[in-house]
């Protein structure tokens, strides 16, 4: 391809490269060259597309936590706490995901969404199932047909949990552990020279798993992974861990009650689930201790800023983010839907500049940390090789084109990043690439 | 029109009308009614349109603080301080109003921002114009040409402005009356059964006014205001007034060093600028005796989430509309484009709940409250007699469509109108009216 690019090369630069061609091969970036040296080696291409003069090509976006059985309710029940009889998990979550048990259910949903990410320039996801092997295959199966990049689980939960929405520790590690070998097996077919769909082992959050069960998926976790052989994970099936970390006061307080002393972070790596493929969402009230023993384990963070606003005591409080990387943490960013109600990594950026605002004395995201977190931030968590234009670089991207949808053309004429980040939306979407190929 | 109707009827409570039948005559409601009294009376009609049967019929939104001239960069400049050589005043705000010094210029932008405000289902919008006297009447003629119900005023600025963009006290005055008497002629023209558009005194705000000017502009709303026949203001065209109050830390620094001693809202008092016709935006440095002398006078205040959060020391503050009820001040909603980048009336309603969840402990703005705001409250505000269905008002309506635009099917299935204050856009606005026209 040959137009204009733009991606973050720190949380406060974004480097434009204007009439860049970039040479895509099975998938991954071989070469970047502009101007002369680009007209020097265009005439040796055969297949080169021209894109359109004021589009703007972006790495794609990266969202590290999202829930699709929820999006059936996503914009409802924003003024509920997260637990108790009358709570948001009680009255929204548990029944959409009960749905799920029937495959079906779950085909036509889990279609729908990964269709939504697409459409949202979002070319890689983190997806919570859930408790349900069969329907959270479907899901597999959605983001393998469409092309999406993927980390998929199937929920864990065998304790606190409803009665009918519950399943037994040994059944629990045995489905997840099917749901591992099935989604490898998958992934291998579909895209024999590497995979773009990984299963994550996916404690729903401390409260709901029993020791036994956090230990035992632990041991799931060395079994997969031992024999890893770094190369980065890209092309190797890496197992991921994913779960829900230090999400709201009584979230807390809830740990406390049923592991007196202890919380979540300690907890999670005695179970040997702080893996350097683990992504933990909300993690807004870790104390600095526990982001540096995250950090020594390469584990990651999903910053959610629309769902922490909402699902906390109140005034709310969220993941600073600048402050987790000074730890030396990774973050990505996440819409978490429908914790969130947004599905577009564009609210999240901009509610994430919000909450900075509102709430963080000493550090700042602005548009452009967001868009560094929505793009860098979350390949950094997942260890891929994605997130920026370079060689070597798998090419997943979006193009904006900043004439679609309801901005006025003179509202784009300063910055079309900024402007796209900002106050655009899926119709400033004209294609999206995941490994090269259009979907 | 027949179909199913949703208004405020509370802060805390949203009436939802199904099947109801409602009557406009001349622009006002002159009878709703449901059921089989609906049906009694349809057969006495005979130009009655069904509305869609998933569809849902609200007030159109009152934006209670726009700058037409600023849409230029929206989405621009969200992280420079509000004064200063660097601020965003000077780089963006200013540049973008000198634009307005060719009336060419100005109603091309105008006719945009007109159109966009109805396309996003606003039908009443108070206009921050420039000090050009021409150039902000091209404003007045967008309004009249395609039906916008408006306030409208041409900027008043004599001194601590920019060598060339400043007008002379006397210059600013006779402008000013000009543009009322101009305003008031077209409006009369127009609509010669009561004005739609209604011309607002404009100062700056406090740094920007001589003592003289703001004197001066108090004289002229008691000329216009004085014979007032007590109609309650929708036939009656009354002079408005509207400024900025209170908006930042620096902004009242800076007041304090031109006024010693004093605020804002006592220098608006005492050159009887606090009418039951003014509208004052930000306000959210104001302290409770301040909020108490707004609500005896009668004034109101725009609440600007989105430009709050982002023109304030960090971190942020926001106006705390319910504190603000309570204190007697009627309140209402609005964009603030291009202090904020957002030009939707749905997007000032999400941030409004975020920044009410972020900065206040202990008052909550809820989607419901928001919504109330963005209709009762500036209806309230503007004492227009419009912002929800009852027998009287002016008939000012969007029809939402909830099968348009991004939401998928299922998000939309429980609860159109939360999931339209969610996660709706200006796709989900099929059709707007104002006083019973469709615009």
């Amino acid at each position: 391809l040959r137009g204009t690019l733009a991606h973050a090369t720190s949380p406060s630069t974004i480097e434009v490269l204007r009439d860049a061609l970039v040479v895509v091969t099975d998938g991954v970036i071989t070469n970047i060259v502009q101007g002369a040296d680009a007209d020097a080696l265009q005439s040796t291409l055969h297949d080169v597309t021209q894109l359109a003069e004021d589009s703007i090509l972006l790495p794609g976006f990266v969202d590290t936590h999202v829930h699709p059985a929820q999006v059936t309710f996503a914009g409802s029940g924003t003024d509920r706490p997260l637990l108790g009889p009358t709570g948001w998990l009680e009255c929204y979550t548990y029944p959409a995901e009960r749905a799920w048990a029937d495959p079906t259910v779950a085909a036509e949903v889990s279609g729908a969404v990964v269709r939504r990410a697409l459409k949202h320039g979002c070319t890689t996801a983190v997806y919570f199932g859930t408790i349900h092997l069969e329907g959270t295959l479907k899901l597999v199966d959605a983001c393998l047909e469409q092309g999406l990049r993927a980390v998929v689980g199937k929920v864990c939960m065998d304790r606190c949990s409803p009665a009918d929405y519950v399943e037994s520790t040994e059944a629990s590690l045995s489905d997840m552990e099917a749901f591992v070998q099935a989604t490898i097996a998958k992934a291998e077919v579909a895209h024999p020279n590497g995979p773009l769909v990984h299963p994550a082992l996916t404690p729903r959050f401390i409260p709901t798993c029993s020791t036994a069960l956090l230990a035992g998926l632990g041991e799931i976790a060395r079994k997969y992974n031992g024999s890893d052989g770094g190369d980065g994970g890209s092309r190797a099936n890496k197992v991921f861990v994913q779960s829900h970390i230090a999400q709201s006061a009584d979230q807390l307080a809830f740990v406390e009650q049923l592991h007196p002393g202890q919380r979540d972070a300690a907890l999670f790596d005695a179970a040997g689930l702080l893996t350097d493929r683990c992504v933990l969402a909300h993690a807004m009230h870790l104390d600095e201790s526990e982001l540096q023993l995250i950090a020594r384990r390469k584990s990651a963070l999903a910053f959610c800023p629309l769902s922490n606003v909402f699902h906390t005591e109140k005034p709310a409080s969220t993941l600073d983010a600048p402050n987790a990387w000074r730890c030396g943490c990774n973050v990505g960013l996440a819409t978490d839907t429908a914790g969130g109600y947004a599905p577009s990594m564009l609210h999240a950026c901009r509610t994430a500049v919000i909450a900075s605002r509102c709430l963080h004395k000493d550090t700042t995201v602005d548009w452009k940390y967001a868009f560094w977190l929505a793009t860098r931030g979350g390949a950094a968590a997942l260890s891929m090789p994605i997130g920026g234009f370079e060689v070597g670089n798998e090419f997943d991207a979006q193009l904006v084109d900043p004439s679609a949808g309801d901005p006025p053309e003179e509202a784009m004429a300063l910055g079309v990043l900024e402007k796209y980040v900002n106050l655009g939306d899926d119709r400033n979407v004209a294609a999206v690439w995941v490994r090269g190929k259009q979907v």
